[in-house]
């Protein structure tokens, strides 16, 4: 059965809520992601996972957020950014639109560290403006399962950003579209040392890396990622649906 | 070579601002599309046209804007709607990143007749505050080489909503998901009464139809409006380019 | 008797509306409206057949918003422009206001194609928050009707701003303040070329006109516009009234 | 000379512009104002006596705000209110267009009592965001001449709302409109208790007066205090404009 | 008893629901005050006056709010200001919170005069959406009684900002922060002109005082207007909770 | 000397900005805080901190801002909260206020996990709107020195709300208002389980806890927590100034 929103006519929506309230919405970031990451990694690792965890748990999947907040990312050219304010709006006007017609438990499955304090700001106020909701708000590369295959393949050189975990799920969605990055990477010239103005970001990570090697990336690793976020997440899912 | 900005890293992007200051943003809506519409049809046709028109003019292509204004379309499950100032305020924040980043000439193609007023009203605050930016508004739907073939193809059956137009072109890019109707749709029933509050649009068009016969739409014709509004507007994005 | 809403009291408005639930509310612009038009044009002309209308059909008539949303005409002294967030936040408090009271069709009668965007977008809102009132918005030189006038006494010399049919109107409304213009205007130099910035604008129409000739506006082509307007748009009044 | 700006066209504006950088703007509500008050009592009594000081001063004279902050009203039919952050907003975009214009002192005449406090809000804004403009703010009924005036006349049956200076200059305005009251009111009954919410007023002042006795009001008074008004507001006006 | 809600646990303050709705909440600005105030003047003398009140009338009295609205004053540095849309936010969501625990009585107690017109559009919106809810705004330095004795202690000494009064109310709160002007204050110099820009005010008074004399402050003067102002204010509190 | 803003001149304020242009912005919440916690813990503690900071490196000291984000506490009375949205306007007020004067490194010293989001959020249009200020956001209970003490004397009893180190910290400031809980608390009956809208909150901490045991609290646990969270932030200060 077809999962995925877009792809349903509004009679098969009338008829899957008769059966489900859930739904789960994928957002991600259009944002800089180092010498080798595609811009859109953020939203291509949500939607991915997103689309498998719907087919697992037979809930359907809504489009893509596919822009989400990274002002820090602006000054490397590709990166589009909603104003936290914005994003905030987009969110309320999501759930607040799935509310309409009965959905009852929104999961949404985040793929960019720069959504989350704002989305909590958001969720304060869905929480209690539409309290019949449950929201659900989960980061694929913080579930502990992930981060432990993360761990595993990468130990200290998964860093922050542009991080190999990441790097790989998109090389497993796009084969086509992987870049090989020649020789090793400089680490420590790129190490952690928080956020601050967008300028700042490009001085202290010229090439748009916090800590990581995403020259460690590979396809295969991105396959084994997905395959345990997927069934880490829809355990979650399922439990929220039932709860 | 690829034009999706989101499969590029940013030093690609880096590059393709040293010989182009263009780019293309897909707009669509996820909403109702009458019996057998899939309710992704006004987003899934605006970036399989862009995705064409980037490749054809070379030009980069954001990712689609999935979800606009649809609040009249509101009492059919599943379509999700933008208040008008959060698309009014996305709209600002796209144009604003580009421009940051010297983008000069961006051409968004709209799929959805609902975002017209909106993005007009968002537009004339954009041009005000970033008149270096050349921004240009492209439906594709009433591009004349495009109507002309529409209006061959269905005549008076092709209606204002979930048009055989439009479901043509997504059952083009979707074939696994076509839906075929059965027995002839009554137009006379769902003739176009204008737009009023989401109770009167489902009471004055019970099955999401606006005066349409999308028993018409066929993938055939779906190719064929993909080549003519891919040609037409290649030449629309070309002119604004070089202007 | 009187129609004018400001000319009377309270209590004549509670007697009111035990017979009628109808209001008109006229909205025009303060821009410029080429050599020899006026300012106020856009809010005269509505404002004029707003009242004939409320006479014609016994409906109450609310006080002028004269100011409308002008960004594009702001490089010409004298425009009045507000915001297109300020706009609407304006029509959603009038009606507002207007709903409390128990007034439950209210016409809007526009001068000023700029407002139209905005104002649909506005609408969108109210139409879904109040859902009890019926909002209709007339452009009085849309009007087929007019619009046939206005074709007969000038073609292809009316244009699309600062045209001879509402420079007619100002004159009859105003015979003290006629401008007349000495030799033939150049129409081909400001053929419509769309809508860009402010200084665009300026640009391409250096005198404030869209492909207009307003050297043919005449009193007495106001006062037969006035007459056409107030029959055609009272009979959609009365319509609205009684739906 | 003609000065209201709606009548001049830009050119007319451009020239004005060259020898003076004042404007005035007449601002009032749409509101109650007792038993034989016109709903219009506001912006009728500033628009006369701007546009009286405008010929006084050859000063410019913008169309006038007809709708102000009148929520404290809304339980009488025929008020129209702005909410306050929306005034704010139509008077820092008044501004601003007029800024953008080059017009240096903008002079607002105030008709409504109710406006003072969310325009001291806005000002308060507009005065740090446009510097370069000298903004005044003159409520015409507080100008210690005219309240003189409306003392000698009144005494304590002036009270503060639905007054018989403001009924008497809407009477020499538009005498055909004048409604005379049978038989003594009760002042008593309606003595000023202070604003609370819509209903408190309604409850509190059941005819809408506020301690006023409009029977007294006459339109040779109405003459005399627009005579007055004119003349000291004139001083103020030229005053700023040469300060 | 204590009475500063910062103070009591969720429980006591559940008891105090059950014998009493009323809360007074102090106002006041961070902003400078002539050559011998403090910075925090206007909210140390609200907190102080404040926190007498609640303990004479039992009444719980909320943390303060120490930063206003003080746009006017930025060109003196150590000034924080909100904007008045956000000090209409803050009181918005105080007096909303409260509403929402039971209290129905709320008395603002006001330390600066430029918080007054944005309270007062904060509080036109209020009062419409919590009409069950009373507020109180009570400038401690107008309330009759405290003016007189600032007449009688200073006469025309007393101005209009950084006046001897306030300053004499924190000498008593604050003993070890007094400082001693030497010599007289130039009077005529810094005369009252009004409220324009920050950088006018700045100008027009030098050293951020208007029209005072703070030389004349004295902690013993402050321990009187105190004694004053709570047995005054205590008053209409009381009146206000029996109403 | 004197580092509390509050209680300085704006004269002391200009002498200070040729030495330092560093200053901290105590914040808190005003919310419940379980059986024995005070209703201003966060703020109460976040003062403490943030003026013994002041003192140990010669840095001003802003006005406590004492009211945050507390939506979710929105069920036990007492509790006030601002909006995310407004809490964000706050936020960026005081420092484009500060930045006005000259300050270059603004540290907020924070007392309540709920304000992080929102002010990350905050801080993310701050940094790019005023690139110029370096602002840190430091959370007093989350700096490693401080956690290892809750660690060492509370263990597992710490929890995630009305923690027992909070609430010592409130005794050693407050110690008239030490509140004593008789026999143990149920610490498995509020085990943390995340944060849902007020009424679940409610529901799955009924005293207000969150796995916390605050019976445990003690006034010299606070004067150590204190003592050593001034040190370790101090450092951070310092460090920030000299960067």
């Amino acid at each position: 059965m077809q999962h995925r929103l877009e792809l349903l006519t509004w009679g098969d929506v009338e008829r899957y809520l008769e059966r489900s309230r859930g739904i789960i919405v994928p957002i991600g970031s259009t944002e800089q992601h180092g010498p080798n990451g595609i811009i859109g990694t953020d939203f291509v690792c949500a939607e991915a996972i997103a689309r498998r965890v719907g087919a697992a748990t037979e809930t359907l999947v809504a489009p893509t957020i596919p822009v989400g907040m990274a002002r820090h990312h602006m000054a490397f050219p590709g990166t589009i950014t909603l104003r936290p304010e914005t994003l905030m709006a987009v969110l309320r006007d999501y759930v607040w639109s799935l509310a309409q017609h009965g959905f009852r438990t929104v999961s949404f499955i985040n793929g960019h560290g720069g959504n989350i304090a704002t989305a909590a700001a958001a969720l304060s106020n869905i929480r209690e403006e539409l309290p019949e909701v449950q929201v659900e708000w989960i980061d694929w590369f913080l579930v502990p399962e992930v981060a432990a295959v993360a761990k595993e393949l990468y130990a200290d050189r998964e860093g922050a950003h542009a991080t190999p975990s990441e790097v790989s799920v998109t090389m497993a969605v796009y084969p086509d579209d992987v870049r090989v990055i020649d020789g090793p990477l400089d680490i420590e010239g790129c190490r952690v040392r928080g956020i601050g103005s967008s300028q700042a970001f490009r001085e202290w990570y010229p090439d748009g890396r916090m800590g990581s090697d995403p020259s460690l990336a590979r396809g295969e690793h991105g396959e084994r990622l997905l395959a345990v976020a997927t069934e880490a997440i829809s355990a979650r899912v399922r439990a929220q649906q039932s709860a």
